[in-house]
């Protein structure tokens, strides 16, 4: 039995942890960290899982979770995670991170989009960027995992493999993005009323959100090559998933028959990574409550263009899914142990 | 031209009294006034407005308003128009306020569900219960009008007719009512955020909600008798509307044409209710943007008990729509003047 | 293995019966019918099923059936099954129905109710009526079971241990029930359609919902006398739950300890009842995507009367999730095997 | 007063024609046609008008429709218009016509992305694009309209500012638009059922929607060149609502500030038009309920391009109320007449 700690188990992400692990045949949880809610049950605050777990949400500390848990979810503020983790780390635990703090190869690309200065920028050498169906081998072998975020995993697997096999050019790539309202986390906030949400669409941080330097950063390496994106969010009334469309300049020469057969070859056996039948698109119901991407796509021959759309759960496949599926990997269980792969709908 | 001011313009009935006023024909703005938002124009808070209208937030100075205003109304949290409301009153303009302070004939209802201790007691021999379909006269008259509540509105008018008229039992009343998130206000909090809203149904204050004394207080005077009732508030993922589902023990020997008849005398003439056709019930979309209430019922003969379905726009007939139908009474307008009769819909 | 098949497997309790099925540890899929889809995969219509399940509908053949299925589930609309069900039963397979046409004690009430004729009202002599939490023996011992509705399971369990013990009357209950869409099924309709349903509310078959016959039916049983019920289903804007509120009048002396006495007696141990902690009421949010039926309650002292608010989720305690326990007791599986007791939040 | 008629009164653009119509201070309806519910009254069919307009409609007799009107709307699906318009302009009346069969400035672009042979092409000499910010003088001088698209007016109205003053380039235009359920009409599909549509998005018709072609001719004439566009239209689940995401690569050396200039230049003056202030962008809740389109923009330094925002309710700016602007411009009437420029917020 793998022994799991979370530190910030009230937030959606940290409840959707409990949530999976607390069903995880292989794990064993031992301390949910809280530090709003001490001292009260997870299962008040989130009656969802009564009859499920019910476990006392204790003060964070960093030492005794270490010393008891063969892992530690954490899912903090990114920067706050600055001095806990490498408390953990160093304590020799394992630790996966749903922060932005370990997601990097480069500190400079963190500090220039975050803003901030990085407490540990060492610890990036050690920390692998957790997105198994393109770092599955490296993951195995961590310790400290930069847990991506969820327009990030969505929008990298929808155009990674026809960058990286040359299909489509590096120039001009746009990713229109829609997230559902769980994104934004549960604090109440303006942006997440219901009355200001509700039958209404937005953008927001165009040209601007971080996750932008995430996707860069991955399709460079995928690529070859510098790929820049004009990455545009956009919040629609849903509480979980998202949908990325992602547009591609076909290289020349290239139709719809290399473009299936490139996302075939990059996703065969992947078991959460759901390649959509010809003719066929996916919606986000169609992950809602799993742990798959789907992927479809319309080769646009008038302007030979490649339109990819990517859906995925962004508390699962976009957060505490994935979390879950690296823990797998760091401990070489089943990657699909107690992730679910059928969605609930309708 | 009625010169109207708004103390509390940002709330979502603050904010709706302005759309409604800034179209109305024979009315000018003179001030809006906010706490938090002093020196922003309206129309930068809710660019719903942009094109329409354009007005700085003030600093609220009661002398001032009641000076160059005809009219105020009052949209302040109850108890804090303790203040304020006595100074406007005695400084000769008239006031319509959103709060429960003024509904009351007896003070000690107020205190006793409210509990806090009435500033001006003294005030609730001059104030009128501002329900045009029953109090229509004594508006006309007043100079302070206590606008009632949404759900108050709604079950009034769907339970008095039959309680007066003698068809129904005042015994084992009982008031189902759904309410939008609209009704909650626009502050953002825990009850409000959409991920804790959507897709889910809830029932608050049963047994409790304040609403219920203000429905007893109208319907024992309907009724000619005391009526106690079971009123229960759901909250359900819509922004606007009120749905009520009022049971009701028939009297001996009545049917449904007893039960029609009472409604289309009740109503006869209204403009702002609708006795839905034979073999209709009103749903919420009949009504939302419309200042009207849509009442509709069923006789259930095996039971002998009628069930009333009723449906109005909170933040219209219910809230700011009524409001300027009482000032329209108030100063001898069209009663009818610039509220829209027609839904949005769909 | 017991070996499984669905008659009716492409509507959305036919689907989810699927999706439960497929995953369930002791159970092997062995056929799906489907009238309209015959030979499309069950995963090309529910893509959500995309890496878990894929399985050629076919045509409904009895016989076939009933000899390769340890078990088989009728989805289809009341009355349909009258002739299927017979074969399959008489074949010697055991079959549970999703219909209403063996729920009765009674012919009667079923014809009077639903207005045909029974097919086979001898069937109703073996027929069980598929509650667990009420009839778990007379299940475990049967083999033709009728599943209850997902209004009923809901209105059931909210009020039959009051009445059971004597704490409420029999007289003035009142049940208003609320409903996602799902339950309207997966058939086009304008009832269903977004723009009808989407910010609105509405009551629908007021008093004179089939389900009204089932509840009474079952709370006559418990009460040890007749029960007659005002039941008011309406639809509200979200795919799942079911939200029923319960007027009961208490008996004389009963307040709110005996009521949590007797709500604690009778579902102590029940895996998929959750008593709610005292102050707490349950919301739609808390059972989605699970197979409880979260209750609560509040008693008004003021009018000696008890308000009972009860969710589940009508596709899973409501329909197919029940299908699968009642499947687990025919078999002497674990109640619980292959059922979510944990809710999908947000 | 002008007389106006409606062919299709009954489709959800046909019923806000109605609701607009019957409360413009200059317009006497005259008929509305229905080939489903001749016989029936409007308000039965839409109760939501009970209290505004009570009409029963009629079936079509385009002779009699022309002779007694000064002005007929037709909303029928493409093609369809093909008999009844000619007879209607040939009578001597005004048509405004909602399908795609008269926007079109060259027949063969029309039968390409429709499909079909066109009727009259000889029509479309004398049919005008009904887009008032593009094209009011032709307006004024038309007697038939072709009105546009939802998705067309606000794609248009977001990027051929920029393109017409050579702010932007021609290559690599990407359009990403989001609609309501309501633009997919009132019929019953599986594409409108709730439970497919709620808490879900998706993509569909890609690069291959009809409504790109309109995009294309109007954007070429203001580029004064080529523009082809990459269109992909989503549904996300609100009733009312288009956002339109419109990505062009910024001609070398235009910045922010020509930006502003250029929009502000194009729609000064304009009553439906807003440009929102610096630093805030358009949210569908600013628009819903209201004939406006609101646009915002932010230029993208890092990869000099620009990602221009619009919204607009379709079934107003969208359809109907861009078809009753127009109907002002055809009789001289203020442009604005009975048209609401406030949304509905919240």
């Amino acid at each position: 039995m793998v022994k799991a700690s979370i530190v910030g188990a009230t937030g959606y992400v940290g409840a959707e942890l409990v949530r999976l692990l607390s069903q995880h045949p292989q794990v064993e949880l031992v301390y949910l960290s809280s530090q709003s809610y001490e001292g009260k049950d997870i299962a008040a605050l989130y009656p969802s899982l009564l009859g499920t777990v019910r476990k006392e949400l204790v003060a964070l500390d960093a030492e005794k979770f270490a010393a008891e848990s063969d892992v530690v979810f954490t899912s903090l503020p990114h920067g706050a995670s600055g001095e806990v983790i490498p408390k953990l780390y160093e304590a020799g635990t394992r630790v996966i991170d749903m922060s932005g703090d370990f997601r990097y190869d480069d500190v400079k690309t963190y500090e220039a989009w975050y803003g901030v200065t990085h407490a540990r920028p060492d610890l990036l050498d050690v920390s692998v960027y957790g997105l198994p169906e393109l770092h599955r081998e490296e993951i195995r072998a961590a310790r400290l995992v930069g847990n991506p975020g969820c327009y990030t995993t969505c929008s990298i697997l929808a155009a990674a493999p026809l960058l990286r096999d040359g299909l489509a050019s590096r120039e001009n790539v746009i990713i229109d993005a829609k997230s559902g309202v769980t994104g934004a986390g549960a604090k109440p906030s303006a942006n997440s009323h219901f009355c200001e949400v509700d039958e209404s669409l937005k953008a927001y941080n165009v040209a601007r959100h971080r996750h932008t330097s995430e996707i860069e950063q991955e399709l460079t390496k995928a690529a070859g090559g510098e790929v820049l994106v004009s990455f545009t969010p956009h919040l629609v009334p849903i509480k979980r998933g998202i949908f990325a469309t992602v547009y591609l300049n076909l290289a020349p020469g290239v139709g719809a028959e290399q473009v299936r057969a490139s996302f075939e070859a990059a996703y065969a056996g992947e078991p959460f990574v759901t390649l959509m039948p010809e003719g066929q698109l996916p919606e986000v119901k169609h992950v809602t409550g799993s742990n798959r991407c789907a992927i479809g796509f319309v080769v646009d021959e008038r302007l030979h263009r490649v339109v990819v759309c990517a859906v995925l759960d962004n508390l699962l496949k976009g957060a505490a899914g994935q979390a879950v599926q690296n823990m797998n990997l760091l401990f070489g269980l089943p990657e699909t142990m107690g992730l679910p792969t059928a969605a609930l709908c309708p």
